[in-house]
């Protein structure tokens, strides 16, 4: 950093304190651990400060002071990110939200939900159920990310074959402009056709057009009666037959279709209390399949039922019907078992969508060519196919001397001609970066940049992230 | 117009014959009346020039020649619009898709199909259905409207509480820009997280932004078992509770949940066969609501014992249960004596939307205002209360020498205090211009401004509407 800017930084710290106040503005060893990195681990770094505003207008006075000053900003929610997108560089100074947190409202007449940034998701989604209640919102990382980091980075998660991604939950929002004029379109309505839908840009963008400080979140009906069946099947095709005939009978009942190919469910069976398959034999591919019904009405036997009508009609090869919460969680465990990638292997992660259709094709030549690559690679594919996502895991220990890089630009190009997408719910922050045009074109970059600039001219707003 | 501008035009036609070929450019008699207003009647006037472009390429060639020369462009659909969003002025060149019409593909395995912006909503349906599947949109105009217009206007219509609306149907979306430049976003993904949603920019904004030429949209799995019945209540609250009871119960199987005021209604029963209400009584408030279940599955019993058990508890006052197709019909023809407005009175139209909760006392409110300026209107209230949506209709005839202008204004002003929005889902166009400031703020209007300047510089796309 030139002495100039060290400068010019020390000068708007010192106007960040006057306008916030001293506990307001971190720096040094006063900022913790947490704000260096997100859960990626990505590159720690220690901003230049961190700032705790307490309101939308403590957002707006520190963003005016910085874009003034030209300084960038990098907005910061609860860090669990999978892409570095919150992640500060030394002369960055981070806002989080974390101080201003709560429920402002509950109105169950439209029911929806004013929430603050800062609020955690589970709080969020305690709230909505103590009101009677469902957020359509649901991921591991619920303690500890968010509303504001769920909305600027449209979470997907759990509930997306059900409820949508976390743009489908938003009626209105609250942001704050590079400028620091405060864009409220807190509206509780889901007709609303006034203009351009500003709201939208800011849903997935990654805190570059603005920083969410408020929004109204849509509440469901509460689906609490949930059956879990784990089934066996003979190929790809039979899957999307299933998805399709479960989502014709139960439309968007249908809570989770989770789809497991044979070395990520061995894997999984291995990490299990018994270590052993629920199934007697072992199959060309699996599905986890839940139905998740209203509060009002049990139709489990139902679901049950139709899968029973798949197994007799040869759709089904296998199936486990869990009788018990006991059960549903042990058929869980086995897809669960992404929680022990980290200490059991080095895992380059790919979380990538593409046509659900083209999704067990893709599968096949995407092993193939890494076998044909690295014949010694250990690959793991399964995937929340309702959603056409596909994750993907390889293993970098099984290639060493491989880098993670290379097996990035090897797996994107093959999935480009496929019309897939680099990331379905990641999202792009700092590590997807250089990937991008694998999936947007060089029309579809420059208008991205050209509404980048048109409301955030002097680029203060985390800077270097998505685009 | 001067003449040098009258010579710029004459030479911007001459480029676009050369570059579409004759048939594509209609000038004087040759562009049909139907080009010359929408369904308003507002203002007829016969643009410059009427494009019939075959192709995307053609329309970004078309575009550029006309960027080039800073000639304004009027993106046309089927002119079904109720806000004069796609009326030209005498100087504009028109731009229609109607030539660039039919089903590029149906995807059954992503419950996806492509649709080139000129096809007619009701074509679309029809390619769903024989598909197997359903459109989540419908409108009274299907015949007529094409998927172009529906959304570049977002449109709603009688869906939206199952659905969403047209911007939730859609998936991806090709648009040409005010440049020439093609964005292409043809995702069939549910998932996408890949920088800026860039389409939900051009949803809504009525072709101020750019021309949309092709979408993929969902498909639903359909849903043929409807049943329908009309009830009664004692007030607004009731209907509220109603609305939340059977969203609890049925989720969004409920397909309609329509309120009609007393006013509305007698005028509605007056004009129906045999002109008799389906009640013993008169009634505060009735609700027409319709149980729209999976094609696999008749919930009707359930739908039908849910309502019985309300009238038990006193929730319903009376109620009407349609026992056949052609009872269903005689109760949504109370509904539907809106087609009849524009013969029996002057209407003036409000399409209105409030958060659920206050539209109650927004109509109350709304009325004794009404009543107190002008003694003597006739005001009708109804609406798609599970949509946050309601119409209003004061009769002109009854209140003479009021200008409709005098009439807007006053219910506008007495709207922006609810948080209400003067467009729910018709749009601003031109005849709403004037009042997008009774729900937008001044920070909303800059931004949108800042936006538009970013993607259409000179300001050739649809100038003077919305913005």
């Amino acid at each position: 950093m030139s002495g100039a800017s060290s400068k010019t930084l020390e000068r708007v710290i010192a106007a960040l304190r006057g306008a916030l106040g001293d506990e307001a503005v971190r720096t040094g060893q006063a900022i913790p651990e947490q704000a260096m990195t997100d859960w990626t681990g990505h590159a720690p770094m220690r901003p230049a400060a961190l700032l705790l505003p307490c309101s939308t207008d403590e957002v707006a006075r520190s963003l005016a002071i910085c874009n003034e000053a030209g300084q960038p900003v990098v907005p910061q929610g609860g860090m669990t990110g999978l892409a570095g997108g919150a992640i500060a560089r030394a002369d960055d100074i981070a806002l989080s939200l974390a101080r201003f947190a709560g429920i402002d409202e509950i109105d169950p007449a439209s029911a929806t939900m004013i929430v603050r940034a800062g609020t955690t998701l589970q709080a969020a989604q305690d709230a909505a159920s103590a009101a009677g209640f469902e957020l359509g919102l649901d991921l591991g990382a619920r303690g500890s990310c968010q509303i504001g980091g769920n909305l600027a980075t449209n979470a997907g998660g759990n509930r997306v074959i059900q409820s949508g991604t976390a743009r489908d939950q938003v009626l209105g929002l609250e942001v704050v402009l590079a400028s620091g004029a405060v864009l409220s379109s807190m509206t509780k309505m889901t007709k609303n056709n006034t203009g351009y839908d500003l709201k939208q840009l800011f849903i997935g963008s990654e805190g570059t057009l603005g920083i969410i400080t408020r929004a109204v979140l849509r509440l469901n009906p509460p689906r609490g009666r949930r059956h879990t069946a784990l089934v066996a099947v003979d190929g790809y095709d039979a899957v999307v037959k299933l998805l399709r005939s479960l989502s014709a009978r139960f439309g968007n009942d249908i809570g989770a279709f989770e789809i497991m190919w044979p070395d990520f469910f061995d894997f999984g069976v291995a990490l299990t209390a018994h270590a052993r398959s629920p199934f007697p034999a072992a199959h060309p591919l699996y599905a986890l399949i839940e139905h998740a019904g209203l509060d009002t009405l049990d139709e489990g036997e139902a679901f049950f039922a139709v899968l029973a009508e798949a197994l007799d009609a040869g759709l089904v090869r296998d199936a486990v019907l869990a009788q018990s919460v006991a059960d549903a969680r042990a058929l869980w465990a086995v897809r669960e078992c992404t929680a022990e990638f980290p200490a059991r292997m080095d895992p380059v992660n790919f979380d990538v969508s593409l046509p659900i259709g083209l999704i067990g094709e893709f599968v096949d030549v995407c092993r193939a060519a890494l076998d044909k690559r690295w014949p010694s690679n250990r690959s793991y594919f399964f995937g929340h196919i309702g959603d056409s996502n596909l994750h993907v895991t390889v293993d970098g220990h099984s290639i060493p001397g491989v880098a993670h890089d290379d097996v990035y630009a090897f797996v994107y190009e093959m999935l480009a001609p496929y019309g897939g997408s680099v990331s379905a719910e990641h999202g792009i922050g700092l590590l997807k970066r250089a990937y991008l045009p694998f999936s947007r074109s060089p029309e579809e970059l420059a208008a991205m940049r050209a509404i980048k600039a048109a409301l955030d001219p002097k680029g203060i707003l985390n800077p270097g992230k998505v685009i």
